[in-house]
Order: structure tokens, then sequence, then C-alpha cells
């Protein structure tokens, strides 16, 4: 089985990232050999190899988080998904691996028939998606929300979760060549980021109130997004895609009252309790296995490619999610 | 009479404001003469100068927003506090002034012989003070509270209204020569900030869980506020005296939960009931009347002495309030 694993953390990932190989360990009582299916490079798992993240595992470590694989062989006396049965990954495995070790009762079964490469999505942005658009305002149909990085899985992700609840969304992009891909996924307004948004956003929406700001990108574009903001509104931000802490002028949050949130999935699930979860996780699942929910996907890789898959993850040009699929 | 004018907004706000003079009117019925006792510059006037504020009153405009004076004259037939009487301006009447002429009925009578320069400084600071420390987080007698900008007037203010409700300050300011006037005036933990702030203010506090800070700067300021912050703490931000935009990183708000809010006193004016604004005033009145209530002046100037009066206020390095005395 090979593994890509790392030793140190640095600024350029895909320098300290590389494949290693090591024989596939017997297993004990109750545990599953799983075959990778497919396990996606998300922005999270970049800041966990440059050490940005909120957590960090110990060194040296094998890289993802997430991912679907399908069980290989079980430990014996082992009760569990039977052999062939595709399998949600535990959360921090290890995912981007040929093979990997779980224990038999943490493994989530999955339908065999849906897409193992949209499943193997599932745990990380679309709940992301999901819960930012129910945690923090209350949104009723016909209510507008607005995001940028639009074209990213978690906005590619809220876009479908807002249009199946009725909501309305203004996708904000960072250039021109992205805006077609996100108007054909439906987003109802899509702009490139920069001078006058806020403007611009009262023109393309007739003026709407807009009470929930969606930022993964930090630095001044959180202060535009926020200017987009009715009065009250609040802003939540998840992610720093430009390198930069979030700015929001006085302004905004002191005239206008609005409030600036953060949002951190690893969060949730330490205070959700296992009902809340699964009622989660059963709601997304079904939305990807009937085709409801999916999300495009830029290049697949190999577990021996993984220097090319992680440089084209962090380099941030791309049309969609990378994956490796072993 | 003579009243402190300007018709431009500007950068340089001593540049653009003038003493003039002008006959004292004839009073209509209901309307009092008042002869202004003292008038202080706050930072919202210095940026309503600039241009800079939430709400900007139509040019040419009288500089001043709060002051105490005494009645001079009542205009024919009219009921309402006697002429001798001190009374508190009301808010936005354009104090910077040596009379004022308002309607008889909204001038709320304040105590002859407390200080009327203390007394003047009472409808901004104080009530933003006191508001802050209790809108937001729920504190209890022993819990900490950290606020920059400390030798400031609200933080003078802040940190009294602390003390008498059982709660400890970190207070810091941004020059070592501003530390020794704040510890004077009872601050638990006085620092000055920079790096490694979090750090230093665990050491000071024995790694207390601080729920609330208090943020007047912006720019990096504000975030290396809401590093010091417990995990859910509020942070609130009332102004910007660094001139730049707030800076929060994503880690403390992501990974942290921290919830970054402004407070604006104009705005709570707007939503408070009446009664809940004389339970705010005459709490204050009496807190400065009982001399409990105080904060530092730097200096007084007349009407006459405006471009010096607002290029002091206007500096940023002084310690304490700049007040206009007629």
């Amino acid at each position: 089985m090979k593994r890509a694993s790392y030793a140190q953390r640095g600024p350029v990932p895909q320098d300290l990232i590389e494949a290693v190989s090591c024989a596939v360990p017997a297993l004990a009582a109750g545990q599953a050999l799983i075959e990778v299916l497919a396990a996606p490079i998300n922005p999270s798992d970049v800041l966990t190899i440059t050490g940005q993240y909120g957590v960090l595992p110990p060194l040296p470590a094998i890289g993802g988080n997430e991912g679907v694989g399908r069980v290989a062989a079980l430990g014996p006396g082992t009760a569990g998904p039977p052999v062939g049965q595709t399998v949600l990954l535990p959360v921090g495995c290890g995912s981007w691996s040929t093979h990997v070790v779980a224990e038999a009762k943490r493994l989530m079964p999955l339908p065999n028939d849906a897409d193992p490469k949209q499943l193997a999505m599932m745990t990380v942005n679309p709940p992301t998606a999901l819960l930012m658009l129910r945690e923090f305002v209350d949104l009723q149909a016909g209510d507008w929300v607005i995001q940028n990085a639009a074209n990213s899985g978690v906005g590619s992700y809220l876009m479908q979760i807002a249009a199946s609840r009725g909501l309305k969304t203004v996708n904000i992009v960072r250039r021109d060549t992205a805006v077609a891909g996100v108007q054909a996924e439906g987003g109802d307004v899509v702009l490139v980021d920069g001078d006058h948004l806020a403007k611009r956003v009262a023109e393309a929406t007739g003026g709407a109130k807009v009470r929930l700001g969606i930022d993964a990108v930090g630095g001044a574009a959180t202060d535009r997004l926020a200017s987009c903001l009715a009065e009250g509104g609040v802003l939540v931000n998840y992610g720093m895609m430009s390198g930069e802490p979030c700015q929001v002028s006085p302004a905004n949050f002191v005239f206008r009252d609005v409030t600036l949130r953060g949002f951190w999935l690893a969060k949730w699930f330490r205070s959700a309790t296992p009902a809340q979860q699964m009622e989660v996780f059963g709601d997304i699942a079904q939305r990807i296995a009937s085709g409801a929910l999916h999300t495009r996907i830029a290049a697949t890789f190999t577990v021996d490619e993984i220097k090319q898959a992680v440089a084209l993850a962090a380099a941030g040009e791309r049309d969609g999610k990378v994956l490796i699929v072993p």
C-alpha cells in the first residue's frame, strides 16, 4: 500500500509531502482494511501541511482528512459492513492512501451505486455550507445570501443547498473567467469582486436586504462583503484564501451593526450531539447519492502523483476540486 | 455670542473650523438661552468634521455635540429650569459656543454644585463605557475585561465603572508614557500594546478567561486584543484611532469562535426607550456629581481658541480630554 506522508511543516506543501510504500498490516479483531476509492484535497488540508490550521497532527503525518473506500477485508471475528461495501472513511484517517485500516464499527455505509468521487467530498464542504446557511441567521424562502469564493467547493454546495431552500444567492468570484462556471451552476447573481461592490449588488438584487454574508477570502474582501449587508446583518468567515486577516471597517460594524462571526466545522463536531451529526450527514449523503448535490472536479491524481496534486490544490486558480483517486 | 463653525469637511479639521460672532437671537415662547459652561471635543466630533462619522450634519455646521450650561434667560411665558440652573445641553446642539438656544422643556437639570467640566462629558463617553460593559456579555463580579485605548475618555470611565461592579480590567495603551496615568486611575493590569500581548496578558492575570474585549484602535490592534480573549469571547469595537479598519485573523474567530461586534451610542439612543435612557443618564449623573466618576482634562480653551483646541484633540498624544470652556 502507498500513503502520502510528510515529516515537516512549511510554506511549500508539495515540497514536503511524498508517496511512501509500506506493507499492508495484519488486521486485529475489530479492524477493517479499506481500499480507498477517492479522497479530496481541501484548503484545510493544505493549511494543515503549512502549519496554519487550527489543529495540527503530530509529525510525521499522513495527508487527507476525508474520503470514501470499499471494504477489502475484515479482521478475525469482526462484525461490520461486508467486504465490497462502499463506506465513508473516518474523518482524519489519512485518506491520501491506497488503503486505510480503521475500526469497523466506525464505518458508515454509503450507497454502492453512487459516484464515489462525489461521496468522497461529503464530510467537510457540504456540512460547512449547510450549517453556515442555518446556524447564524433565520433565513426564509425568498431571502438573499451573499458569498465570496463562490467557485470554491463550499461555494458550490452553498449555492445548491440555498436554491433547494428557496434562498437566492449573490455569488462573488475573484476573476472574470470564473463567472460562467458559477452561472452554469445556478447562481442567481454572479459578480466579480472589486470597487463599488455594494452598489453593484444592490442593482443586481433590486436593493434586497441581504442579512447573511459568507466570507472565505479575508483581507479587504471581508469589508467589501460587509458593506453589501443590510444593517444588523451577520458576516460569517470560514477561510482566508487571500492569506490575509479579515478587515472590517468600523463604519460597517459600528455604524451599521454588522456582526462578524467565524465558522469551524471541527468545533461544530465537538459540540453537536450524535443525533445532530447523523441528521446532517444523512441529509447530505441522500442529496449526493440522488445527484441533487455535486461539485466540479478539476483533476484526479494517484497517490504516486501527490506532489502534483497538492501543488495544483494549493495554487488557487483552478476550476473545481483536486481528488486523489488511487 | 460666539460659535465654532465650519462650512466644509476635510482631513485637517483645525483648518476648517473657526470662531464666528453673531447676535444673541430674541427668544420665542418655549425657548431658553443657555450660557455654555463647558463642552468637550470627542473623537466623534473630529470625525464629524473630517466626514468619517456615521451621521453628518448639513453644512455649514456648529461643532460640538454635548456640554453643560446655565440658564441665562427664558422666552416669554416659558416654563422650564429657572435662570441660573445648571442644565445638560441637548445632544447635537452645537455646544462649542458661548451661548446656545434650546427648547426649555428638553433641558435636563443638573446639580449646581457639581463640577461643570466633569458633567459636560456625561452624555457620550460614560454611557458608551457603561453600555459596552453590560450589553454584550453577562459579566459577574471577579470577571476580567480587556480594553485598549485605556487612557482615552471612554477607557477611563470604563475602568471606573468596571471597578464599581467588581470587574477587573486589563488596560492596553499604545505608549510607555501613558502607563502611569492609567495605573493611577486604578487599572488592575496596564500593558503597552505590541508583540506577545496574549502571553503577557495571561501572565498578568494568572491565565484568567477574558470574555469581553473593547477595541477603539482598529488595525492590527484589534487582532492582538482578539487573541487575548477566551474561546467564545466577544470583541466590541467602537472606534478607529489607528485610522485603519479592524483586522482579525480567521485563527481567532474561526478556530476560537470570537465574535466581533460594534457599538454605537447613537444607535442605542434610537432603540432605547425613554425610561432606559433616563436610567442610564440618572446613574451617570449621580456618579459624576458624587465624584465617583471623573476623567482627566488635558487642557481647556475658549471658543476663540477653537483651532488650537481641535488641533490638540485631533493629535492623539495627550493626557485627557480637551474642553471648550467659554
